[in-house]
Order: structure tokens, then sequence, then C-alpha cells
């Protein structure tokens, strides 16, 4: 099945308590199709600036990601910044540099209508509508958010949610959707406004996925260091795609494999400072960490 | 296997931001032993005044608990008073009236000293190295403690760890006891202190076991409605201990299923106030719950 990945390329000035990174390729529409790219053909649909290099460009290609979609645009391409504090649960941004992303609106090519997946990472809810606009008839569109886009484009997001199938966002933002504190409640909630699943990130605690045929909960995979967990969240968005075009169905079992795909992809994406260890990685380790997901809760009766 | 419980019998006030009841049997060792003796005859220390009455010592016993070694004193029972805000991890302490358990020292009845699975629940840790001074040669020793007594009785506690096979606390004391945020960290340091299991109790995300064979993560059961918290840590203790007693054998798969049955009882103690929701829990529920902490985590390669 072919996917379509559609957000921010970027540039992230990203420092922790020990250490620090400067114009690390990032993004979330980044983080996502890399992710997606390594298990089935990926489309992406951005805008970078003039500084935006030749060998970014092979990078993305080196991953499996068609960047017949990638708008270059005079001036910068996005930059962003952020620091860790020593809880890496707590997160400042230190500056946001829309630069060409300002006037950023996704233009698909021709070649790109059919996508049979779409992911809509975190941009503008105007512009999700704008690309659900240019799909013909998508299989499955999941969709992520923000705590900015619900304080601030409310009705927007809330029409779109009558437009997709799966709804990624994290605990915080469930609640702020809902007014619920309770994550079953506020799933009921949502399940009942559009998507037919909603998946809850938890940060350290990994995800659930509501919906379907019942709950389905996956802990995050225990690292020891976490040096840089910025993208981690994208990357499992990518890693849930790519695993259901990988399937080429999407049924129970299809996307509960697909959820500890993308969490076990999500791992890898914390095990180093920006893409560097999604690069890396090898096919056998991927499976490697599926096992040890499987591990991780299995017990016998 | 004969399991023993030692710990605190109080009565509870407990107040949430919707409902409170006043006067509830709780305390650690009343939720642990019930919980426990749903499974295997348990054997429970601790001490109550003359405000006990006969209705508190029969609905004890009729949760499989023997109560030779429930020492009445004269005086009132340790009460002790909360309030749970909206968040419901969240609790505030109103008061903690010690009564009788301020002069409280463990005294085993010479029919508890072959206990072979001890669990020492939440009390001072001298008092607990006075409980495994008088038990002959137990074949498991589990402890819980807290943030008081990490910070006021610290080398007790550390050498209480030498003595113990499991311990069983949550994410923050994890934390006090090592310094460290990581849990991974966290845990290969306090395995290098005396126990050789490790389960961090995690609130609403559940519960991870370390040491043994390899990390098993358990999240907590989803519920709609958490009617009272209080008691929960220590229900899951109760039916960690209990499953193993009824298993026979402390092996991985025991200690896993343990674990999930510890999780599964202490979903249960969530539902009512107090001990009501354990009380009336059919072995069938129980199975069923088991049953459904599978299905949460089960997905297919």
């Amino acid at each position: 099945m072919s996917i379509l990945v559609v957000g921010s390329v970027a540039f992230d000035d990203v420092a922790t308590a020990t250490d620090s990174r400067e114009r690390l390729l990032g993004g979330a529409a980044t983080y996502s199709s890399c992710a997606a790219g390594r298990f089935a053909p990926t489309r992406l649909v951005a805008i970078v600036g003039d500084d935006f290099a030749e060998e970014h460009v092979e990078l993305l290609r080196s991953q499996g990601v068609d960047l017949e979609g990638l708008e270059r645009a005079e001036g910068k391409t996005f930059a962003w910044g952020c620091r860790y504090e020593e809880d890496m649960n707590v997160r400042t941004t230190l500056f946001t540099d829309l630069n060409v992303f300002a006037g950023f609106h996704p233009k698909l090519p021709q070649s790109y209508r059919d996508s049979e997946l779409v992911f809509l990472a975190n941009i503008h809810p105007d512009l999700q509508h704008e690309v659900l606009d240019q799909v013909d008839d998508p299989q499955l569109v999941v969709c992520d958010t923000m705590n900015l886009w619900i304080e601030t484009a409310r009705d927007s997001l809330e029409r779109l949610l009558e437009r997709i199938d799966v709804l990624v966002i994290n605990d915080e933002e469930a609640r702020m959707l809902t007014g619920e504190r309770n994550q079953l409640r506020a799933a009921a909630q949502l399940l009942q406004r559009g998507p037919k699943w909603l998946i809850i990130k938890r940060g350290e605690y990994g995800a659930a996925m509501f919906g379907g045929k019942g709950l389905f909960i996956v802990p995050a995979y225990p690292l020891e260091e976490v040096p840089d967990p910025t993208g981690a969240g994208d990357t499992f968005a990518g890693g849930f795609v790519g695993s259901l075009a990988a399937a080429g169905r999407i049924d129970e079992a299809a996307m509960r494999r697909a959820v500890v795909h993308g969490s076990a992809m999500a791992s890898f994406a914390c095990e180093s400072f920006g893409l560097d260890r999604l690069l890396s990685l090898t096919p056998e380790e991927l499976a490697g960490r599926v096992k040890a997901f499987r591990d991780l809760s299995s017990f016998e009766d």
C-alpha cells in the first residue's frame, strides 16, 4: 500500500541536560516519513528553503522517501530549538522560526493522489483539510495534532476528526480535547466524534489504542539512556503507518502489530540525537526489538 | 505455601472530589491479607484497639485470614484520613492517629514461624527487621516501604534490603532510594543492594518487574470510574504473594503470573471505597480480568 506523509521538515537545535546538537535534520514529517519508508515506499509533501542541501535530499531518499512532493522555496527552512530538563518529560521550546513554512500550502503531485495510507503529521488543521481535499480515496487517514491547534483552531480540528480514521495524540491532548482526565472516557468521547481508532501516546509509559475489538496497550521499550526523545511520537506514527502498508491490510491484527512496530521504531529514535539511530538501524535489530516487546509482556496462564 | 502478612490495620476516612466515607476498614495489612487470603491461607500480624469490633474480625476471617497474630491493645485502632484531588494521583493525608499502632512490635505466634512467603507491608523498617528475626526460613520475603522511611530510617532500610527477595515500591520511591530518574538504572542499582526482584508500581500505568529472566511490564487495567484507589498497591502485593502461594513455586512463570494476579486484584480494589469490591469479587470475575490483561497486550507476529 502506498503511503503519503505531509508535515514539517525542519532543522532542529536540541539541548539536553548533558549535551546538545545544532541544525539536526528534523521535523515531524522527516521522522515519520523515514520511519514509514523503512516498511514501504513513502511519499512526502513538505516545504524546505534554499538552505536544504543535496545531502539532506539524499538522506531522505536513502530511507525510501519519494521527494516529488518536496517543495523548494526561496528563504530558509523551518528552524526550531528546544531544551530538555533533566526530567526529559519537560521540554521548553526556545525558538520557532517558521521561515518558508509560514506560507506553506500542501500541493500533492498528481501521482500522489491515489495514496492509500495518509499520515497527516502535526500541522495546522486547515492544511490537513487541504491535503484530504487532494487525495482520491485513501483507505486509512491517520492524524496527529498539538495543544496549539486545540487552543487556536478548534473548529477546524473538530471538522477534521470527522474525516480521519485514526487520531494519534498524547494524553495531555486527549484531556484538552475532551475535558476528561480518565483515558477510557476521553477515548469514548473522541471515538464518537469521527475516528474509528484512537492512539494515545503515553511517553515513557508507551501507547494505548482504543477502538477496534478491544483496548490494546504497549509499554515503552525501557532504555538506559535517552540521549534525545525528539521525534519519537512522529517516528511512532511513521512506523505505525509503514507497518500497515507492509501488511497490506487493515484489521485488528495488523493494527496491533502496527502499534508494536511504531513503538519499536520510536524506541530507536530516542537512542540518538536526530535521525542517526534510525539511519543505522538494521532489519535484524528491528525484529529483535519487536520480539523484546513480546517478551516484555508475555505470561503463561 | 503459607503466607504471612505484617503491617497496619486501620480505620480510614477517605474523601474524593465527589464522595467520601468514614471509618472504612483499611490499612496496608488489611488490603494485602484480604487479597492474599483469596489465593491461599494467610496469617496476619497486626495490632488493633478496643474499637475493633467482632464484625471486622469476622470480615477478615471470611477472606481466609488467620487472626491468631492479631494483637488487641487498650486504646483506639490506628486511624488515618486522606483527600484525593480530582487528579487522583494527588493525595493529601489529612490526619494520622497512630493510637495503639504507636507502640506496636510485631510478635509472631509460634505457629507462624514456619511461614514460607512473607509480605512485610509498609511499616518502620526496624519493625520489618523484627519480623524477619522471628521467622525460621522463608522461601520468599516481599517488602514494601514508603518515602517517610527512606527519609528518616534509611540505614535500617538499607540493611533490610539485604534480607529480602522482592522489593515492591512506587516509581517515586525508586527515585528517592537511588537518585536515579531512569527506571532501568534505578532498578539495576537496587538489585545490587540485596533483592533478587524489584517491582515498581507505576500507578495508573501499571507495574514493572525487574530481575529474573527479563523485564516484565503489565499495564494497569483501565477503569472508567475509580471511586477510591486507596489500598491498590497493598492489594497488588497481597495478590502477588497469594498467587505465588497458590502456584506453590517461585520461578519466572509463577512470578510473572503473580504480577498479573496482583494487578487484577488491584484493579478491583479501585472499583469501590474500601474493601467492598474485593469482598464481592467472584473467582469467575478474577479469571475474566486475568484474561482481559492477556487481551490488552496480545499481538500476532
